[in-house]
């Protein structure tokens, strides 16, 4: 087992954890409903933040839902926490330790806030301390970054979010994930070839919109972990708020531009980073109009916007994959890091 | 007028607007209470949206408010805004011009939620749609990168966090802000001559936590907007969970460690990127323990921790115009920038 194997389980992670936890997430649903929360309380570290970024878009626009993330600190270190007794505080942890997020959930529960915690382990001290406990049903994570739980977490709550909206035709939509998530593993040699292009890459940007804002934040977070280069995260809008004066010939961006309701606004800085910055861009999309803007092209399947994040970020796992090993860096433990990070 | 002039402008920009503007903010949060607000659902963009993170802290710590951070495509692009009804609608904006910024505003007056906004321009768009509009009386900003609209963003939150409070005492720390920034002013000199030290960096990675959060990202995007290094910001807690493994020896890392709360755990940082990254540390601090992990030292003048991001922000500040300067950059104008960005 490791990181290439763990990225390759991904199809039969998603369609195990669609069929066991859905009945169990509908039952969650109309038990957190009758809480009347009337907002979320996100806390959540690294990956597992990343995927809080998907709950913020997704349960604001589907459900309608505001969503705060929390700063852990006011409670883990100032001892001052907000007031929030009205909110569903929602942990998302692969493995459920992290002493700041712990300090949240307690804090919650003090005031009396339902609670639910995402995580790959059931019997975590998060899990213990929670109303709710979705698991995520991965198996054992060995590489130390995570690949198969981000993409786990993204599908538990595009669940929930389904589940909260009584909405069966998501649930329908939801299971052609595995599907969609071979058609990118299997551009596996392509990605290969792609990344020999990008050895020596020292930093870069990497954009996204809406849904694939955690996309963004997580392709990112990768490259940091497995090939060490600096690559800063942005949503398009932010990158033009000052930002963008980074961008000089050649300068790396990547960009996920999928079909959809941001694809034009997307569209529009991709043509702008082309043809005012020559900016080198690495395109991830399911239109040919974005992809004529790429210097490579890995082209996603078409499907439903919101569906997107789940499966756009394989291509960028396998891309920092591949990085990584032309690099002869070690892809399982990098340096500096190990599989589960408490802090305070 | 100019960059430079702009942030020698502060102590002057900071005690008019303590002065003038304390009797209508207090007037602002007697009636902002009686709206029975249980959140703050906050939007903002560039520099705003540090000073943002500037208030999710203060008002998070000072006054237990549970803030949310706009995502404001929901709102501009997907058209599907989160029920905000509950919740104070807050809008800091410069210029008050940003159409994604305005359809937040918008949709929360469809709702019947209260609105603020903070704002340079009290006839922009945006204060036109607003409940309450606090002027930040900074005169006009020439430079593009944006200095004293940035600190009086700050010290309108700071009020704000005091006369919700009915805080008399925060007031008169406050009124010590302008001696604190004229002692930072004083350090030009010596910036200077740690700015040539920087000459050749590419990318750099800038820490804070808890109130100097924001400090970390507000340095970061002068960096960017100024000098074109690839900065990073990080909370240090957001920095272990991966990161991290960028950091090799000569790495150049920026961090703000005041004294107060956040102290002990921001020293255990520093001292692990020092000792086991053999890290290139640029600190900022009060306490000669954290400056003597530092590679150059700027020390900051004993002040209340809450209050501190207002002074820190102006070495870096300082440091970024003198790094924009050496390398003949355009301090007042950088590269694909204009004074107010308009995003959908």
């Amino acid at each position: 087992m490791g990181l290439r194997a763990e990225i390759f389980q991904q199809p039969q992670v998603v369609e195990n954890l669609l069929k066991e936890q859905w009945p169990q997430i509908q039952e969650i649903a109309v038990a957190l409903k009758d809480t009347n929360f009337q907002q979320i309380f996100l806390a959540a570290r690294g990956t597992s933040d990343n995927a809080g970024l998907y709950a913020k878009y997704l349960l604001g626009i589907h459900n309608r839902l505001p969503i705060a993330l929390a700063a852990p600190s006011l409670f883990s270190i100032y001892h001052c926490p907000p007031n929030i007794q009205n909110s569903l505080v929602l942990g998302i942890s692969q493995s459920g330790m992290s002493p700041d997020i712990i300090s949240v959930l307690d804090s919650g529960r003090k005031q009396g806030a339902p609670s639910l915690v995402i995580t790959n382990d059931p019997g975590s001290p998060m899990a213990q301390m929670a109303d709710y406990v979705i698991d995520i049903l991965a198996g054992q994570e060995f590489a130390v970054a995570a690949t198969k739980t981000y993409t786990a977490q993204l599908v538990c709550i595009a669940l929930l979010s389904a589940g909260l909206a009584e909405d069966g035709e998501k649930y329908t939509a939801l299971k052609r994930l595995p599907a969609y998530i071979e058609a990118v593993l299997n551009l596996d040699s392509l990605i290969k070839s792609i990344a020999e292009r990008y050895f020596y890459m020292q930093h870069c940007v990497v954009l996204g919109r809406g849904y694939n804002y955690a996309t963004a934040f997580e392709w990112s977070l990768k490259l940091k972990e497995l090939t060490y280069v600096v690559a800063q995260p942005y949503s398009s809008a932010d990158f033009l708020h000052g930002p963008i004066a980074i961008i000089e010939q050649g300068f790396p961006v990547m960009v996920v531009v999928p079909e959809g309701m941001v694809f034009n606004e997307l569209l529009g800085v991709v043509r702008r980073l082309r043809e005012q910055h020559h900016a080198n861009m690495l395109i991830l999309s399911n239109s040919d109009e974005a992809l004529s803007f790429s210097d490579h092209t890995i082209r996603l399947p078409k499907m439903p916007e919101w569906l997107s994040p789940i499966v756009s970020i394989i291509p960028a796992q396998l891309l920092c994959y591949w990085l990584s090993k032309l690099k002869g860096y070690d892809t399982e433990s990098p340096k500096g890091l190990t599989k589960i990070t408490e802090t305070i």
